[in-house]
């Protein structure tokens, strides 16, 4: 994944000032390093519905906060990732608790990448708001986003040329088939969608694509379009997906490659003053079962 | 527009509870009555962006519903709607001034309905917290959304089924071809969409749809094939698109069926004390200009 500045650009986004580089490490050998150093594929999604929190936790103002912290701190070593769902802060006014969450990750888990998952999709001055929220406010080192509005709704996030942004491309639900599968020029929308972020788009290198663990034969083909590009994968456990089908299908030539996140089955997994634990086995089983299908 | 309930729904949607309904007006008989009491098709968009607030402004820490409630009572009686876009309150930490604003729309002009721009695209129960987050905590009468994971990312929205919904369809800038103009069984991906959102997609009958004022050939398919949906039209002004052609192209056969987004031209008309009158200027003149070429 090289830089391909220009290549592509219609005349009036080339005229736009270079993108500006970080001295930081990158969203993909963050990523990668995370890979190795967890032995793990599994994105702990963390989704807080309040209704779901133990009784301990119910009370507290900031129980949002708290209940995620200590998910994130209890299965931090079975991951490679988190992916905190921003709706569930939104509806419940909590974007301060988002905040919180966040800045605890980077000080407690450094080493583990956070995508937010916002699936924002705007263009221009609008979306350099929200690649400032994703990036700046809240600090992730990769967010979401849909293709719908093309090439320059993704640009505005590439000025941050040190962060990852994973694609919508083929989605889990049964509704996703209205589009994405639909015949554009002897293939199918989602695996135009690919092309692009694997070719065209990918002018910081830090692209990759959402692709649902329930159609195993699309994640396989968005593999062989997309090459090396991770691919966050949501939809086993709760949403029905095939952990061992998703692997074989979506793993790199490496054996890494995916993010494979699992939201309720982990966050959910008790439900009294032990939830931190149950979530810990939850996800180490889940991170083993995902492991026993990996190419070594 | 009617119900059309049950008449397309896969059987897992086809089971849902039905849709409750509210003893509110709905928000197509809100924008009609708008359109006609205000004789206009202005959209006010409200893009807030501190860096050109007026001096006077600047150093208030409620600086952005202060200039977003001044706009609104200048304009209100030129608007048939105000489009608040939420990536600028994000990105400025500054939910709690949008809660504050939209509260003050309901307040003071409870005739003008509120278009929450939030391009929201999700499913399950991820898509009812931002269903949550648009209409319950800010209370918005009709929120847009992206089209890219189909049916089942619109559906939790019209649980509300007085509340509008505009889909993404044609949007404004050159990205927007790289999905939305592929060929797809003979027809183009945008005119795909908008057949979806006038048929199958359109339970509730609160349907409309995004398109740019840049395209008005494109403008002129979409309102032949989507019948009397509601065009919200962003791109005239700032962004170039040209109002004639626009209202021309759009316009329902009564002369309405269209909100014609204006943000920066009115926002930030006047850059003085005098804003609020600069801004009631420019939206006046914007409004009596859409007013020219409307069919009588």
């Amino acid at each position: 994944m090289r830089l391909r500045a220009g290549s592509f650009l219609a005349p009036t986004i080339r005229a736009a000032a270079p993108l500006p580089t970080f001295p930081t490490v990158t969203f993909i050998d963050k990523l990668s390093a995370r890979w190795q150093a967890a032995d793990s594929l599994l994105c702990v999604g963390l989704d807080p519905d309040p209704s779901r929190f133990p009784a301990q936790l119910r009370d507290r103002d900031d129980a949002i906060f708290a209940f995620c912290a200590a998910i994130a701190d209890a299965t931090a070593e079975y991951a490679c990732a988190f992916k905190p769902q921003v709706a569930y802060f939104a509806s419940a006014r909590a974007e301060d608790q988002l905040e919180r969450l966040l800045a605890h990750l980077r000080q407690r888990h450094p080493q583990v990448p956070v995508v937010l998952d916002a699936k924002r999709g705007d263009i221009g001055a609008t979306a350099e708001h929200y690649a400032r929220e994703a990036f700046e406010r809240y600090g992730a080192d990769a967010v979401t986003l849909s293709p719908f509005m093309g090439r320059d709704s993704i640009e505005p996030f590439m000025a941050y040329a040190d962060r990852g942004i994973f694609v919508l491309c083929r989605t889990s639900n049964p509704g996703g088939d209205d589009l994405q599968m639909l015949e554009v020029g002897g293939e199918k929308l989602y695996e135009r969608v690919a092309r692009l972020a694997a070719e065209k788009w990918n002018r910081s290198g830090q692209l990759g694509l959402v692709v649902g663990a329930t159609y195993p034969a699309e994640l396989a083909r968005v593999r062989a379009i997309a090459g090396g590009l991770p691919l966050l994968v949501p939809g086993i456990g709760a949403q029905g997906g095939d952990v061992q089908a998703s692997v074989v299908a979506g793993q790199s030539a490496g054996g890494t490659g995916m993010l494979i996140n699992s939201s309720r089955a982990i966050l959910y997994a008790g439900t009294g003053g032990d939830f931190a634990q149950a979530a810990a086995t939850a996800a180490r089983r889940t991170r083993d079962d995902i492991n026993r299908y990996r190419r070594r």
